[in-house]
């Protein structure tokens, strides 16, 4: 029998993509909406795409009405809301998957740091598990409470993971240069999401290691590496709908073989149905992923430097958001990890 | 148990995404990929998107083989080639539905003059159930051969049948001004389809009715309104991968009420899943089913000339090419006409 | 010497567009640039292309200062303002070309049913000379008031005039079906046109001869074939920034040599040096005006309908308003009319 | 009087840049086009943008008919094609600006390594003048013969150049990654620049350090460091037509205040009218440079890994190609160095 599911803070992005994913998914039922400031909106009017597929309509959350609708919920709220109702889903006996960055920073000094926002509920930090199921999925699988990773890290992460497990790579001077589609700023119109502004151009924004994901991403490298990692990040904003692009830079910590890195890779992931790494020469492009939960990875080393450069595609929205909350709830409920995720990209 | 099916002539793009659909189909088993000119050759290494989904190799076409593997056969094969690989599969008892313009036209001259080719199977001509479910489906279900609708034709049909049935409009002056996206013109790269070319620019082709979708649109709706009807047809191509808008214009027999039309045309399409028509005041844009097989269908009177505008989008590859050809395997096959098919567009 | 000019309401992109202009005018200086809601802000930070061009400051407009500083000035306001700031400028003994559509409708009845709002300068309409300079250059010639044609328009009035002057096409039936890059909705951020919205998106809006633009190409196409006609307009929007195509659809009026329709629209645009007409089976694309000033015409005849599709593409931001604008304020001022404005598309 | 120019191999997208850029330019009159493959075509039927503009017809190139013509050259050739018509222009005493790869490293044992070309006239290779204006104007000023700078390189240099010079940054561990525009790539059709492959994707190539670019890139960041210096360069490509983005990362040497560093780039630029450094807190975007021949520098500096990031755009046909050509040909004739160059970026 489908788990029943609803969707807190569903008229954005990572919400839409939510009840596209959940269309098509055999044991996923949606029966709880919410979107405070769209209430009584039928979904199909803010996304038309699916006139004929929902006739879901927006509720105002409310405690009780999710409670006695659904199981296990997502939240797709801004962080410094999520913070607000995770606590009260899961005193009432709900599993949580929250998307947001409220509870990806162990640390509650470096959220308030980076996210310039007071952390209302800092004893949950500690309980939230990190939804990266590459990395940790035993974790998941006992969890209630999953902290579904940022879109850029999820990239940069599944990129350098196997080469810092491997002690492969100096742990300083990581350099983590990512690009990302528009559809990573929100569905709010803004000067800079505007089509004329964006469309032809390419640019960075959040210089110098500055934007919020980068204390996410030194803290599981750290994690993953047993070491304190800093890295400099920079984000570029591009002119695609869907898609990140990372290209990290390591220098190695001994002589490469650029085969046997690959292969090491390809066994590093040999289980994680979503990781597809490219053979010698070959780059992922975004295209490759778009619509879909995979996540491709392509090799190379620069032997005049001796620097390893690893370059990870995904879509920013599924692997980098909803598919990646629906992957993770399908190990915490027993499903196999892939269920209703297995579509290639979008390509043409 | 799962069908077998063949994929003939599968390294263009629809060959492409008849291997997408199929790799979520629950009853679509692929057992055999042809590409004579890519024989040895990974999907994957033409179509990165799969990699990671499928290990399918392309083979070179040999009806033996082809009859050993598999039990229904998609022709993706160019016009001129379908019309000699379709008998044979047909003459070995195997169900075949054929996407290219072969067996469209009821007329070999009409079929000769337009496609400026000599028919070299005229006799089967007459076999091939024209694969239009919303129109067709009774036929489609006892039918071993289809012949899958043009893109163009499919996005016309579907904006004009209702008016045409209903004798709402004139039969004559009626124009389809058509775009669509570049992958409709195929994966061989062209001065045309060179990304410096195509990006940022709109343009006409083939214009003053010169289109071999020409004659395809007139037969069927002739067909459906039993009067002979000639179309303008200008097709446009625009800057997108995937999607084709038509604006239809035909005038008004009758005084119209909008809403009565509107209702009428969702009358219409009652029990046809992939037809969605919107509501007053509201448009198709083809993102809304990018990477689906739904139509949207909107709806216009102007008061001042009397004429009524029926727009309609599609995806070209799906509900234009692939998707609709599943949906008619589905039929044939007895399953549910939307089976593996029930994707909304991605949107964002 | 050059004139020196100002520029109201310059903060939009019509705005943006006349200091680009400018900026390689050699007669015309740019003196006074108004934007009350940026009053004190850098051009360059609105629009930073104009970085180490320009350091003009927007001001708040006011009347005195205006006439203290320039002689001949451009209204980029939008349609209600432009009747408010025009009068005065005039009064004054300026030289007006308003962008907007305030003064393009001669008869006061039409302008406010078709844009909602009352007009409260209508003795001034019959005072203002519609800027097309390919029909009306010898009025421009003596104008002290331009009112610059819509961007819509210009497209379908090139298109379509050398048809109607010569009684080629019956007036009755013509479709005039345009599509438009999104910076014609201007440089307000809205849900339309967020990137994710129109990216990879097709769609239609104002349909059924809602548009404003309506009458303005109603009246001009009546005053060029003496008869009272009606047209079905129907905009599209299309993912790119900048450019029109318009296909325009009008029925024979005697047998047709399309050879003979082509020398004909090449005699009507003879010595004006922005109407391009192609050769026979070429048809422009909007790339190849792309910050350029150029109208290219392409045609063909649909021999079976009897039908004349003529084609315009054009920069809706240049041919299509402040190029345009320049080439009015050339002719006012007795200099070459393609002063500063002999560009090429920018293509690829 | 306006020099007489020749350009040879002018059916790419440099080729047709330059005639874009001569047909606004006081003092350049092109008397000379060949491209041996278009003999008797005219230029307006491979770039539909000329059409009303110029009547010019590609010819084939042979020395006596070219010394009859023109006084100076440019040479849009492939990399070893250049290096045969140059000596023999130069021979017959023409100025020649070579904007192939062919005479940019003056190693002749480092260009066959990287181009793996055999180069025929390697004498030549020192007497031509690198032609980056923003380093190199007083040599540029005495030069026949210039071999203009790659694109990537000339955005990298630039972005770079005041760092080195006043060794604020450590020469090891620089990184370059580079994004481009696809007109990069050139004319020709190939499956990477199919539309349908580059729409809404990204991608890196030639990763690992092997892009003929980088020995460009190390040579001349030597030569103003003092020191040899080695780079990773990683390009990428990306869904626009035109521009380049570079981020590029260096180690600062010492301790860095942002404002003085953007104040030392703004005076190391002073009297470059191509370069404009950006305020604090801005960073370039392509779009504001498409189809000018401005370089846009932005600057950040990373506290927490002392690493300095200079980010530069450009357009890649313009200041990284034929714009740079035709400013070293203004400062090879003793003309003004921005004549008829300068345009701001096409915005929106």
């Amino acid at each position: 029998m489908a788990v029943k599911v609803g969707i807190i803070g569903a008229s954005g992005y990572t919400g839409a993509e939510l009840i596209r994913l959940a269309a098509v998914h055999p044991e996923m039922s949606i029966e709880y909406i919410t979107a405070n400031r769209y209430q009584g909106t039928a979904v199909r009017d803010l996304y038309p795409q699916f006139t004929g597929i929902s006739d879901a309509v927006y509720e105002a959350y409310n405690l009780d009405t999710a409670s006695g609708k659904a199981d296990l919920f997502f939240l797709a709220l801004p962080h410094g809301k999520a913070m607000e109702v995770a606590p009260e889903l899961l005193n009432a006996g709900h599993k949580v998957i929250d998307l947001s960055g409220d509870f990806r920073l162990s640390d509650v000094a470096v959220y308030e740091s980076w996210y310039k926002t007071r952390h209302t509920n800092p004893e949950l930090i500690g309980k939230a598990v990190y939804g990266l199921p590459e990395l940790y999925e035993e974790k998941i699988k006992k969890a209630d409470f999953i902290s579904n990773p940022g879109c850029y890290p999820t990239s940069a992460l599944l990129a350098l993971a196997p080469l810092l497990s491997e002690k492969l790579a100096k742990t300083g001077g990581i350099i983590v240069d990512s690009l990302s589609g528009v559809s990573g700023t929100g569905r709010d119109p803004k000067p800079g999401t505007h089509f004329c502004t964006v469309d032809e151009s390419l640019t960075a924004y959040k210089v110098g290691g500055v934007h919020q994901h980068t204390p996410e991403i030194e803290q599981y490298l750290s994690d993953i590496s047993g070491e304190a990692i800093t890295v400099s990040f920079t984000p570029h904003l591009m002119p695609i709908s869907r898609g990140i692009l990372t290209t990290a830079y390591a220098e190695a910590a001994t002589t490469v073989n650029l085969d046997e890195l690959i292969d090491l890779y390809k066994s590093f992931y040999k289980d994680k149905p979503f990781v597809a790494v490219l053979p010698k020469g070959q780059y992922p492009q975004t295209k490759s992923v778009m619509g879909s939960n995979y996540c491709q990875i392509g090799l190379a080393h620069d032997e005049r430097t001796n620097r390893i450069i690893a370059i990870s595609a995904i879509d920013n929205l599924v692997k980098g958001a909803s598919g990646q909350a629906v992957q993770n709830m399908n190990i915490m409920l027993g499903l196999p990890q892939d269920m209703g995720l297995r579509y290639a990209g979008l390509m043409p």
